[in-house]
């Protein structure tokens, strides 16, 4: 637990960090603030910068830490520069200057002054001066915020050419092709970037050049070629702006500058910004570096390298190598790269420094690096450094190693890892070198690969399923009564939907392989066939593949290549079915989940309701059941009963379904208190909405009325259909729902109550160790739980005495309604534990229902940036987050033993994950899937506690 | 505003109040103590009593202050007997003593000791011994708790009377038939109370002697009788209990006093508390007193009076005499009683006494007070006292006639009325002394007195009101399609629901009579009749009339008296048409709202939304509009319009709604502002639920269903139908609404903020001054409202520059979802104003919707103590009150200037309106009627500020 009131933290300044989600090494989103849970969000802000100071720092002067006022790049190449590397000489403009220029419109007056003073530095330092006519010096002009951002400015090269220096270059480096392209890449960049011309202008004279020449290869060009086409572009810049191309090459470095200021605040980098929750105040950083050439010759070129493989994680560098070749080049792919390996054969000294300083860079990052490099004539340049982004595979084996060759600890390994990672492993994926043909693609909603006959209604997959064959559901939604049908199917696939739809929030659920939203696709029931829009089709039965890691939809059968991670997790041996790589990442992902466990905090249970699902879950690593969704047990062929329960008249109807209810429920509960014996087993009483439990209004209606219509008259239907009337409910979600129809339908509570303690009771005359807790639902008023709890205890003394067997049963709640946890300290005084649901708080605070908003609005939010992602898939840390940071609190304040856990599906969600242990959370409940990646993220969130930042490295 | 942050306040040690509503002089409901808004509520509990301690105070030892300790009853006994009146000599035994035996289920040792400590000073200071067989003393044995508690044993008389001291009495008192009566009623009511036994047992016995005489008057038995009817009343004792009657006195005072403290757990007394939220650990005290004996012959007698008429409020007391009679016959009204006046003929000098007391007693609680006295052989005994209960009327001219008598201040005299009182003073009443016929009699869901024609729907409702009829309403339930209806009758009657179904709720809304829930009435529309359960019949048109004050329902037309007060109270005058009484009433109301407005922090606004109701509003005091439902223009004709907007498939379609739309729009403001003009009129955008402007889902599926079966497919209604599909909602109130539609139908926000924009414009170039404001409802999260305001002030700005206009209108945002609460501060950042809607809050807070929950277990949640009144009639201040005072606090620290309102219904309830006060809340919003009600008890929460108490006086 904290050891302040939360309620006293509200004013602590934040960290210096963002309130935004970062990306880490492989794109995960990843909390960078971790807030008070309790006080409000406040987004830190850096004060208004001042219009004098330092705005320009020489790369000697920074180091890696000052990524807030140098960007990313800035910090890395300082860094680079300070640990003696071969970086060009250059300087960082900061953050600062931006941010007063965006304020003011307007460069801070100071700025020029400094930016010539570096200038005449890296002058004199060089011995080339910025637009000489004979050996002029050239720069490089990038961006570079705290975080990169798709949508700003990034990069000018060869600043400083115009119609003199060009010349100067040409006779200087003795290279008169090289220099005419330098220009040419110039006004193309600056045309593009700066002046705001339309890139394809420029390609489609480059491509013209080039045909002329019967070749798509740019080396097919000479230096005369060149020449025409700067003098090409040069009419187009003059064209479409109506002015030259400047020829002063401080202007050209002002003009770069300054366009990178305003890059930031593009509509594209706005919407990004909002989408990432980074402040719109950061600003950006601009480096300008003296120009080295990779196209001045024949020993010169560019690369990019890693210093371990980071597809597969093996160890030793990895890059690909552009000979005579510009940066961006290697990224726009206008050629073939070579390897690593082709340098060392071309240029045996660059190769060797290359591998020299990757060393260095790993053992001072203490991570995979990757680099951007240049070799000018045989001389090696260092142009970016960072920490580099990895496969799943590639973190763990990685981590591992860096332990064993003692760069790292383990408690650091584990935090190189994460648990989206995790999930990746532990999905089957389709045999990669397997032939397939893609029918479609929608959205990945549900990891895995699974391969079965398309069903289109969930009655045919429950029968197909029963014969043994393997099913995907196909619909065009589901909604609950598809329940049983997503049980029986190996995948889901619907036309319609999204992430957070019915079907994919039930499949990640339940585990199972989920696509939605293939618009391509239209399903048609009633002809048993699915149609696409370029006109494919195939019928009911027919074999299909869906993909739920990357959404693609396959006709036929697929190969599936099973997850040996997952089996391994299960506690499963692989025997020699297993290569050395493999070996090595089952043995990484080992190693780390069992420090993981040593070191977490948190209890992991499992979300389960049939003794499978909790066997499963108990495999995987389960310390118990954080929740047994008894209404789960009433569906299906029980639905019948509790229909009459619901519908009942008179006590001695009610009477007769709770009796046929009562033996059922009791097996239940012993097949699954068996499957956890000795640990506990949280069973949520009854919780469901009526209308799932009641035949649907309007389609009653209907067949009354058209009965009606006919003259066939159907007196038992119309009798339903008035019952049905009486309890139809306008919004079923806020309708008579967990405690409320415990309370209001007598005895149906304690059914459940009678049922658990004789299957307690049963199983401990067999000398078994079962932990029940019973958990009421819906609780919004502490008198609500009084008066259940009074019964249940009632019922559980009298079962006590009928089986002469001693029952403790804890009794608690849920907190899943606002007022809940805004009472929290009252209901604490009546409930042994608390157990957050933050789907259903989710629903209340936010004031949406997940079954209607998702499709109606979440499109439209998601691109307006109001949200980045659904607060269904990740607690909102602000709003529910600070209710049950709330509640939770002031629980424990007044029973410092209340157990207080989350059953919500955020339990398996890493990033909320860390937002309960910054609360103090005893233990997440997910799904037995889940299960190991919730340990792996709560053994993370101990060792990062709770301030400090899973990574910050890209 | 607060002074401290509320969250740092959570730890404030409570007042010693118990976390109650107590009950104010008329019954009205009002918070004593005050809750730190934010923090969560703290029920302040006793300390456990010790087991030592003085347990037994003499009434001269006590006073009116310690009513924790000695209850009500024993505190003003002390409080008596230290002012000198003539109080029988006696003790209280504390609530510490009853809290030590119930925890223990033992007195306290030293309780005897002290008991008997007591009792010996009283037999010596009477000269009289308890159990004497010749001159014995006797005691009462009274019940006080804290607060008055039905379901509690309450009195036991004439303790000490056994079948020895009987007849010592006899003598002594020279009258035998006074000392068998004595002793007759100490067996029967001890048997009764103390004993358990069914009091009809003694009562058959006592009438069937009284008939024997051939009376019914119990001074028809002379001591023979009484005598015989002892010897009887104890076989019925031996019979019922198994044991004789006691004869040992003191055995009979234990027995009575842990009968009082076992009385505080009966079920009906805990139902009670619950309901009332009192603890449950206050407990009860104990009166134990000298009797003194009104049935002592014939200058004997027992009363009841009042220092001034409570019904009237005229001056001069007032009271209820009964000759040789003890205390509970004047309740019990055995026989008629007499005046007063006849006391000063019968007994001058007791009643001159009387007076005198009386005089004092006002004079010393400043109030009117009523009493008990009994006069024995001529000597006048106070028996109790306290502030008395009266009527509206008198409320308000007891309160001025106390300052014109220089009693108490103005300050004081608005705290001694409440809007609840005034509420009922401004409704037409029925004429009193007019005949009627009674036809069934329901719950009174909004006062007011009605008469009219039954139309059985909305259509038959508007038609006649068109026609200048006075309608009747008359609906099984109403729901959101009976907008129209409602609006055009005069008052609403259902059959079913309770005081929040939506007829209530919208009838109080609108300021209509309503009788909800007359269950003995079965409305059937298709025969155009209501019967009633015990046949009487009336039809569609016959005329009825309903009284909203009391829930009766009459055959034919009964005459209405208009309401002076509420014609005074909008600025009529009144002339001639009124009688002295009115006429003090009158002029006491007007000074008493004189000082409340000059007191008063808080704004009052009204909720209008259309020109009628503002100006109406205007005429009651309101201070401006503090909520205009725009979506309430769009019911009735122009619902089309709004349907094809939002079925709109292009936006040509669109267009061409919003254009038809815009007109309409304009002019709906233009009245408005007009209506108030140079006061804030704040416009909420469109926020209908979907649903409402939709055909309704399952009537036309079954129209389309019927269609298809008969062979007569509609193409229209299944494309119609196949549009309201796509849009149907699970949960409307969850659904795409407020800004959520503003943000998924481009334009129609920005139709309504040029409407607004051009109608104010409009009007400044007429020389007026609107004053809109713009309202964005449904806010959830501040990137919601960032998106709204830009571009509400892009359209602002168009609009200004087309006019050439300025203007500079506000844009602000309801607070009605949790999580625009809990993230207000950044939303405040956005905001030029906050307006709470506490009504949409309440059920996302709670969880449910009122159009669900009401009829389905409200009235099971107020049968269990789990309500006493609906969050949605009174804020549920633990909650929803908690919720909206962090969000006021928060919002006002970031922007100190920031108005915030209140807008939900909660805005013209007096209890909710003190915790407005307590919060901050810079003005309330309620409908035009409640207006005068919401500036009443704004200015009584000023005066009493955040922690002091409306009344204890109960």
């Amino acid at each position: 637990m904290p050891t302040t009131h939360p309620e006293t933290r509200a004013a602590e300044p934040g960290p210096d960090e963002p309130n935004a989600l970062s990306t880490d090494t492989l794109g995960v989103q990843t909390s960078t603030t971790q807030q008070s849970p309790v006080a409000a969000t406040v987004t830190t802000r850096p004060d208004a910068p001042t219009g004098s100071g330092t705005f320009v720092f020489d790369f000697a002067d920074g180091n890696k830490d000052l990524k807030d006022l140098l960007g990313g790049k800035g910090a890395n190449l300082a860094e680079m520069t300070n640990l003696g590397l071969p970086v060009p000489p250059g300087f960082t403009i900061t953050t600062d200057a931006c941010r007063w220029f965006l304020l003011h419109d307007e460069e801070p007056t100071e700025l020029a002054v400094q930016m010539e003073e570096h200038l005449s530095r890296m002058e004199s330092r060089l011995g080339r001066t910025l637009g000489d006519a004979d050996d002029p010096l050239l720069l490089s002009v990038r961006s570079g915020a705290k975080f990169s951002m798709p949508g700003m400015m990034e990069t000018v090269l060869n600043v400083g050419l115009n119609d003199a220096s060009v010349e100067g270059l040409a006779t200087h480096s003795g290279d008169p092709r090289f220099a005419w392209d330098s220009y040419r890449r110039l006004v193309q960049m600056f045309g593009k970037t700066v002046l705001g011309i339309d890139g394809a202008r420029f390609e489609e004279r480059l491509d013209a050049k080039k045909a002329a020449h019967g070749s798509t290869n740019d080396l097919s060009l000479d230096a005369d070629d060149l020449r025409a086409l700067v003098a090409e572009y040069k009419d187009v810049v003059r064209a479409e702006t109506g002015r030259d191309f400047p020829q002063d090459p401080r202007e050209q470095l002002s003009m770069a500058v300054l366009a990178v200021f305003r890059s930031w605040n593009t509509d594209r980098a706005r919407l990004y910004r909002r989408q990432e929750k980074i402040p719109d105040d950061l600003g950006t950083a601009v480096n300008v570096m003296a120009m080295v050439f990779g196209n001045l010759g024949d020993n010169s070129g560019t690369g990019v390298a890693f210093t371990r493989d980071p597809a597969s994680g093996r160890p030793g560098s990895y890059g690909d190598y552009l000979e005579k070749a510009q940066g961006e080049d290697v990224v726009a792919g206008i050629r073939n790269t070579l390897s690593l390996d082709d340098l060392a054969r071309i240029d045996p000294a660059s190769h060797t420094e290359l591998q020299r300083i990757m060393h260095v860079l790993e053992s001072h990052y203490k991570d995979l690096c990757d680099i951007e490099f240049t070799i000018e004539r045989g001389r090696l340049w260092m142009l970016q450094t960072r920490v580099g982004k990895r496969t799943a595979a590639a973190a763990f084996r990685i981590a591992v190693q860096l332990v064993d060759e003692g760069v790292i600890d383990m408690d650091t390994a584990v935090t190189r890892v994460n648990g989206h990672q995790l999930a990746k492993l532990m999905f089957p994926q389709f045999d990669p070198k397997a032939d397939r043909t893609l029918l479609a693609t929608g959205m990945a909603a549900s990891p895995g690969a699974a391969v079965g006959r398309a069903a289109f209604t969930s009655e045919t997959a429950i029968e197909w399923a029963a014969n043994g064959d393997d099913v995907i559901l196909v619909r065009r939604e589901t909604n609950p009564d598809d329940l049983g049908g997503m049980v029986a199917s190996r995948g889901v696939l619907t036309s319609r939907g999204g992430k957070t739809s019915h079907a994919a929030v039930v499949a990640r659920g339940m585990g199972r392989t989920c696509v939605v939203g293939v618009e391509a696709l239209r399903v048609d029931p009633k002809h048993h066939e699915v149609t696409t829009t370029d006109g494919r089709r195939f019928a009911e039965g027919d074999v299909i593949s869906i993909d739920g890691t990357n959404g693609e939809v396959y006709l036929g059968a697929v190969p599936v290549s099973p997850s040996p991670v997952a089996e391994v997790l299960r506690g499963e041996t692989l025997d020699g079915r297993i290569d050395a790589d493999e070996h090595e990442l089952l043995d990484a992902v080992q190693r780390i989940m069992d420090h993981a466990d040593a070191r977490r905090r948190m209890g992991v249970r499992a979300n389960a309701d049939t003794p499978d699902d909790a066997a499963k879950a108990r495999g995987f690593g389960a310390s118990g059941v954080g929740l047994c969704r008894t209404e789960h047990m009433f569906l299906g062929s029980r639905r019948g009963i509790v229909e009459r329960l619901i519908l009942a008249r008179t006590p001695d109807a009610r009477n007769a379904a709770l009796q046929e209810l009562l033996p059922l429920q009791r097996e239940d509960f012993v097949g699954i208190l068996e499957a956890m014996d000795g640990l506990p087993v949280v069973i949520r009483l009854l919780d469901p909405p009526l209308h799932e439990f009641l035949p649907d209004f309007t389609t009653l209606s209907v067949k009354v009325a058209v009965a009606e219509a006919l003259g066939k008259r159907d007196a038992e239907a119309e009798e339903l259909l008035r019952q049905v009337q009486r309890l139809h409910e306008q919004n079923p979600m806020l309708g008579t729902r967990g405690v409320r129809l415990g309370l209001v339908v007598p005895d149906l509570f304690q059914l459940q109550v009678q049922a658990i303690a004789e299957a307690s009771a049963r199983l401990k005359k067999a000398g078994k160790d079962p932990r029940p807790e019973i958990m009421v639902p819906l609780i919004a008023t502490v008198e609500e739980l009084v008066v259940i709890r009074h019964e249940s205890e009632k019922t559980l003394a009298r079962v006590a005495t009928e089986t002469g067997v001693d029952l403790h049963i804890p009794i608690g709640t849920m907190i899943e309604l606002p007022r809940a946890a805004m009472t929290a300290a009252q209901i604490a005084e009546e409930a042994d534990f608390f157990s957050f649901g933050t789907n259903d708080m989710t629903q209340t605070v936010w004031g949406f229902s997940r079954d209607d908003v998702e499709a109606a609005f979440f499109p439209q939010y998601m691109e307006h940036g109001i949200f980045s992602v659904s607060p269904f898939e990740s607690i909102d840390v602000a709003g529910v987050g600070r209710v049950v940071g709330i509640a939770a609190w002031e629980g424990k304040e007044v029973k410092p033993d209340l157990t207080v856990g989350v059953c919500g599906e955020h339990g398996g969600d890493p990033d909320s994950i860390h937002f309960f242990e910054s609360i103090a959370i005893d233990y997440v409940s997910c799904s037995p899937f889940r299960v190991p990646v919730a340990r792996l993220e709560a053994g993370r969130a101990s060792i990062l506690g709770s301030t400090q930042v899973a990574s910050d490295t890209r």
